[in-house]
Order: C-alpha cells, then structure tokens, then sequence
C-alpha cells in the first residue's frame, strides 16, 4: 500500500539505512551514537579471548537447581499474584528484606522509603530524571562508573570530575570543586559517588574522609548519591558503614542484588528522603508503570528460603582468590612503570600505563592477542583515563585470569617497544565516546 | 554523627515530612504530584468493591502449574545464561518469536528491528525519550490511555487530543489538527495511537480509515507510534492488520505479552526504523542496562513449549463472556442517558453520562456503595472527559461484574435525581490531575 503514496518523508530512507528522523530527534538523543569500541567486544565475547572486561558476576556459583525449585513453587503456589501488575514502588514484603539486608551496613530504614528498580542502574536514571535539567552539574569520582556517566549525559547533565587516590574521594578537592563552581553560578544538583570497591577504580573511601565528605556535602546543600553494589562484597572483616547510615535527608542510597544474588533478575532499589521517594515512585511509573512482580518475589523467595548470608560468604571467597590470581599476575608478570590499585573487595583494579602508552589504541592489539580490558576514557565524561585500563577478575577462573595477564604484558611489553623506538606507543583511530554495552558496565 | 553538623541544608526537613529539595527537582519533576484519586482507589481494591477500574487481565486462566515447571527447568538447564545480565536489545531468540507473533498481524519484520523493553510502557517512555523536546506536540485520540499521557507529561510534551468517534480516529480531525498546529509552527513529533480495541474508549479504527490515517501523517512527515496490546483479543474473526504492516518506515510498532500471557514478566516490545532501533537501543541501556534475561526465556520458553495460540483463544473467550455480562447489564440497569461504547476486543467500555453528572464527583459515593470505575478526566490533558468514565470488565466475573453495574446504576440514580432537584449531580472536590496507578492503566 505505502508504494502508491507521496512519500514526502521516506523517499530516502525507504530500504536504506539512511536516517529520515535525522532532524527530528530530541535534543538529548542527538548524542547517543554506538562507539565503535562496541564491534571490538563483540569479537572479545568469543570463549578463546580471556575478558578482564566484563563486570559479570559469577551466577553459576549459585545452587541453580534450588532457585529453579523455588521459582516453580511461586508460581504454582502464588502465581496469580506474581504474574500480575504490581504497584509502582514495588513489592513491600522485598522492600521489608531489602531493609534488613541494607542493616548490615549500618542502615536503619523503613520499607516505606525504599522504591524496588529494574537494577540500581534504574534508580540511578530516574534519579537523574527528577534532579536533572539541561545544564546542571553532578559531581562523580575520577574516573567513575560507565553507566552512570551515560545516564547523566542521557540528561544533558554535565558531568565535573573530583579527585581520587587510593583512600577514595579526596575530600579537599571535593571542597574546593564545589566552592569553584558554586562561585561561578552552577547548579550543583548532586554528588554521585561509589565509596565502596569502587567502579573502576576498586579503591574505598576511608572512615574519616566519609565523615568528611556527608560534612561537605552537608555545609554545601548537596545531596549526596551513594551508589553501593559492592558493599557486602568485602575480603576482609566486617561490611563498611554505608554513608546513608549516618545520614538519612541527605544520602540517597542505591542498591542492588545484582552482585549479591544475580543480575538476570534486574532487582535494584533506592532508599531515599520521603520526599524525593514520592517523586521516584511518580517516575518509576511513568517509565515502566511497576517492576516485575514475577523476579520481585523469586528474590523475596529466595531471601527467605535461602541461606543468603552464606552465599555472600561464598562470593566473598571466590572473589578474593580471583583478585589474589589478578594481582599475583600483575606482580609477576607487568613491565616496570605500570600500576595498579589493590582492591580489598567488589571486582575490579584499575591499571595505569607508563607514560606515551594508550589504552584504547591497545585495545585491539589485545583482542588479537585473545585478552580484553576496558579502556579508562570511558569512565571519565572529560577526555581523561587514556593511560588507564579497569581489569575484571569478577568473571574468569583463576587460572584464565593469569593467562590474561600474560597475554596482556606480553602486549605492553610490545607497546613499550615501539614507544622506545618511536617516542609514542600506539595511537587510538578515533576520538569518540567509548560507552560499552550492558555486560562490560 | 549528623547532629553535630551544622545543617544548612535540612534543619527544617529532619524528622519532618517538608521536603528539603523543593527547589532543588528538574522542570519536568515539577508537575509529578500525587493524586487524591489514589486514596479512594486503595480503599477500591478490598475484596467487597467490584472493581472495574482495573485494566488487570485474568493471569489465574493461566495454567500455573505448566508455568512454573517451566520456569524451574529454565533455571536448571540455563540458569547460567538466564541470571546473568543480557544485550541492551534483549535476548535475540524470543526477538524472533515476537516477530513469529506480530505475523497474525500481517507484520513481516526482523528480529534485528525488535527491542524489548520493560512492559511496552518503556517502549513509550524511550520513545518519547528519544524524540519529545519540551514543547514539542504529540498527538493521541481524545481520549487516550492514562500511562502514555503520564509519560508524555513527564519529558514535557504538549498533548493535542484528536476526535474519535465509534469508528476510531476521525482522519479528517487528524488533518485539521496537523494543518493548524504546523501552520502555527507547532513542532508535531509523532501521532499516538491504539487504533486496535482502544483504551480506554474500546473502539477500533477500521481498515478505510487506516490508509488515511498512515497516509495524512505519511504526507505531513508524522511518525505513527501503534501502541497495540489488545489486537490479538478480538472476539469476532481475525485479528486485524496492523498499521505497522502498511508502513514499515513510518511506524514505530509497541506490543506486550501483558495481555496475552501475564503482566508479571513485564515484557514488551518495540519494532522501529533501523535508525530509530538503535537510538532506542542506547536508551534502554542507559535507562536499565538490560531487561531481565530471567522474565525474556521464561517468556521465551512459555512460547516454545505451551500452546499460546490457544491460550490467547481461551483469554478470548473469557473476556468476550465478561463483555457481554457488561453490556448485558448496562442495558437492562442503566438509567436513560447513559451511553456507552460496544468493544469488539480488548478490556474496556467508555460510558457517557447523561448531562449535569461528572464521574469524577461520583467516584467516591460509587465507593461507598462498593463499585468502582475510572473517571474520565484521567485520559485527557485538557481537562476533557467529566462526563465520561471508563468501565474494564477483565478482571472481576460475570457474575459480580453485574452486581457491579448494579450497584453502579443505583449511584447514577441517585444522581440524577440530585441533578433534577439542585440542577447538578455531585460537584469534584478538587481539580487536580487523577492519574491512576499502575494497576488501573
């Protein structure tokens, strides 16, 4: 039917991929283009390349015979509710548990101020949704989390980066970047940081400087968004008091059962002052009208019927082995001139180059030698991170973890060849944005 | 630890429900209030109300059982795959058999064209996402459903209803309006529809009236968003042809599994323009990362190994029963004046009130007497539909959806003579925008 009209509109576009929506897009999207790093990873999916890229929690650790047990019971016993509409901010029997899970941080909480998310990376969206107008500026660690960086530009938020070292945050640069830009006229709308095993950097911010950082954050009127996946993920001691503990108007704090449970569920949440909950709950239905009653209830089924606690531990162990293989190897096997943090728990270390090298211009030389890493542009919204890589031991055994790593140095080893004969090592083939997908956040 | 703090920021806040951030939320926040509407609907779900506000499909016709075996075989031969995070697209099998079940619509497409997304709910807000600037027009049938004018509401869009009548869409409207809003230099970005069993008005737009609807906004450069959750519940014949089938680069295509499986799993989709595909694509990752790959193989496995063909029939037959109860009763029971629509499918009948009544006024008295329905008001932007309300007959049973109208004809009764004494039934008690929650969109 659509040949016989006047197709002022598709003419061009009609069986080809040119854009015939090119001018009509909203302002926000005008920037969201697929960088070209995303072809690279396709091919680092395939099972003979070792990825230190990926954020993927180990899922087959868990009793998967068990959750497939209690999921059949659900819906047979309470199928008519599981499979049906639930209410926007989510389930209260999870939001009770999500409340006695967040104690052992620290945190006293009623279920009425927790809003169940698809993942925190939804808490994190609709956050920004409320706070965010074109213009304004969010506070983040340099470097920080990939997605959080998209979720923010997605809103036109610009993003002012604040100093790390290997204690977290540094408090005096925080200090100073707030008083420079609230000097200069900018709506400072919140601080988003990860204080705990960080994403990428793997560091975490010391008791001191959290009491520093509310104080700051306080004084200055700015909330504070603290973004805590790996909380409970420590290897060694009890789990880290959680900002939000000693401060329930000022911290929205987002959590998530992706790391402690499993991400295929997308079960985050947000515990929020009363206020902006009402807010979160009015966005979180007009994006999605409610969660998943369905994966809401198989993880309040298995928080229940579950050892859950005991399954933390099990992660826990895993883990360390795997970040004792990560830094055993670098030790070992790294060229003079690179180093890297030294994580006390989560999944990741963060890795810096010897001068003149590049992560990204590397990246290839890496996938063809069958290793992959994520290159550190992409965890700063501000052109910064080229000689940094964020290594994953969260995914790959032990022993494919050194493989990794031989692979790797072998390939830095090469790098730093050809920066001594040519003053520079490879250089990167273009200058976009380098977001990775889903997996590799 | 806070209260030793100086609290510049929440001195008035603490332990108190003021809200702190009030001048600190995003314009788009701004309008996101709470109805007092809600109120009255909680009150409304107690098992002694006939509720028929409820756009709530009858999930125990499912045979729960089968499901939940299916489900607990899918965690213990996949659980691996299923609990770990998936591609920002969704999985690319059950992106096949959406485009296997879009068929019965006459829609050839790729699985590579599909997104799914979190209900078709996020289908709409990405949607809008990646399209609406502050401003810009969207239009919709007049009235139109609830949770897309939410959405659109939230990115800051001018709705502009356009007339229908018992037939859908009038196109004549539709080209009035478009000439006058472009000749006024309206920034138009995409006409909203459900031309198939129409929430909330049960209309459908019949097959004349699809070519001139494709081809008006073909001509004008109008992209057609077909939101089409109900197309396959028609009681008579087969389904219909979709826009979608007709113009392939001109229609951005939503459907659900809400209502021909189960709601739970929130699983929808989007079939779009290759360009506009991968916009969303980059949305949905920013917005959620992935959809969970546990709900997408469930539904994936459910339309491997269940008969969802026949399944979908049985949903037929029960909803065309609880229809003819509805119309049935209205018949017999309601007074002179009223009118209402006659679906061919779907969940919902849209009765008019005689004049001097407004539905919203008489939401609470209908609560009293233990029935309820949605005002009319709630699916205008304009302030439009007092005299209407809309009637869902897909939850309750024959039986008490006839007691409902009863008691809901009792009210109007009672109405009316309020009307013939005073000059005017019931008057609302506020003016506020009564946006229902997830359950009764």
């Amino acid at each position: 039917m659509t040949k016989e009209l006047d197709h002022g509109r598709t003419n061009a576009a009609h069986g080809s991929r040119i854009d015939a929506y090119v001018d009509r897009y909203a302002a926000r999207a005008t920037g969201m283009v697929a960088s070209e790093i995303r072809a690279l990873f396709a091919v680092a999916s395939r099972p003979e390349v070792v990825s230190l890229a990926g954020g993927m929690p180990y899922v087959t650790a868990l009793p998967l015979d068990l959750v497939g047990e209690l999921v059949a019971d659900l819906v047979a016993t309470r199928g008519s509710v599981a499979l049906q509409y639930g209410s926007g901010q989510g389930d209260p029997a999870l939001r009770e548990q999500i409340c006695e899970v967040m104690r052992m941080e620290g945190i006293e909480a009623g279920a009425d101020d927790v809003v169940v998310t698809v993942g925190s990376q939804q808490a994190l969206d609709l956050i920004t949704r409320i706070f965010i107008d074109p213009g304004d500026v969010v506070l983040a660690e340099g470097p920080s989390y990939v997605g959080a960086l998209g979720t923010f530009s997605a809103y036109q938020a610009k993003v002012v980066h604040v100093a790390m070292d290997d204690q977290g945050l540094i408090p005096e640069s925080l200090a100073q970047t707030i008083y420079a830009l609230q000097t200069a006229g900018s709506r400072i709308k919140f601080l988003y940081t990860i204080p705990t095993f960080q994403n990428p950097a793997g560091v975490t911010l010391n008791e001191v400087r959290r009491r520093q950082v509310l104080e700051i954050c306080q004084r200055a009127g700015i909330l504070v968004v603290e973004d805590n996946p790996y909380g409970l993920l420590g290897f060694d001691g009890e789990p880290l008091r959680a900002l939000r503990a000693d401060d329930a108007e000022g911290v929205v704090y987002l959590g998530s059962f992706s790391k402690t449970l499993a991400p295929g569920f997308r079960v985050g949440w947000a515990l929020a002052p009363h206020a902006v909950r009402d807010k979160l709950v009015l966005a979180m239905e007009s994006a999605v009208l409610s969660h998943s009653t369905f994966t809401q209830l198989a993880v309040g089924q298995y928080l229940t019927t579950q050892p859950w606690r005991e399954q933390i531990k099990a992660f826990r162990e895993l883990y360390r082995e795997r970040r004792d293989a990560l830094l055993g190897a670098l030790e070992v096997l790294m060229p003079d001139g690179c180093t890297w943090t030294r994580p006390g728990g989560g999944f990741f270390v963060w890795m810096t180059l010897p001068e003149g090298l590049n992560s990204k211009a590397i990246l290839p030389r890496a996938v063809a030698e069958r290793v992959a890493f994520v290159p550190g542009t992409g965890f700063y919204s501000d052109g910064g991170g080229a000689r940094h890589m964020r290594l994953s031991y969260c995914y790959p055994e032990p022993d494919r973890i050194r493989e990794g790593v031989r692979r790797l140095a072998g390939v830095i080893e090469q790098e730093l060849q050809l920066r001594d004969t040519f003053g520079t090592g490879s250089v990167p083939g273009h200058a976009g944005v380098d977001t990775p997908g889903p997996d590799l956040a």
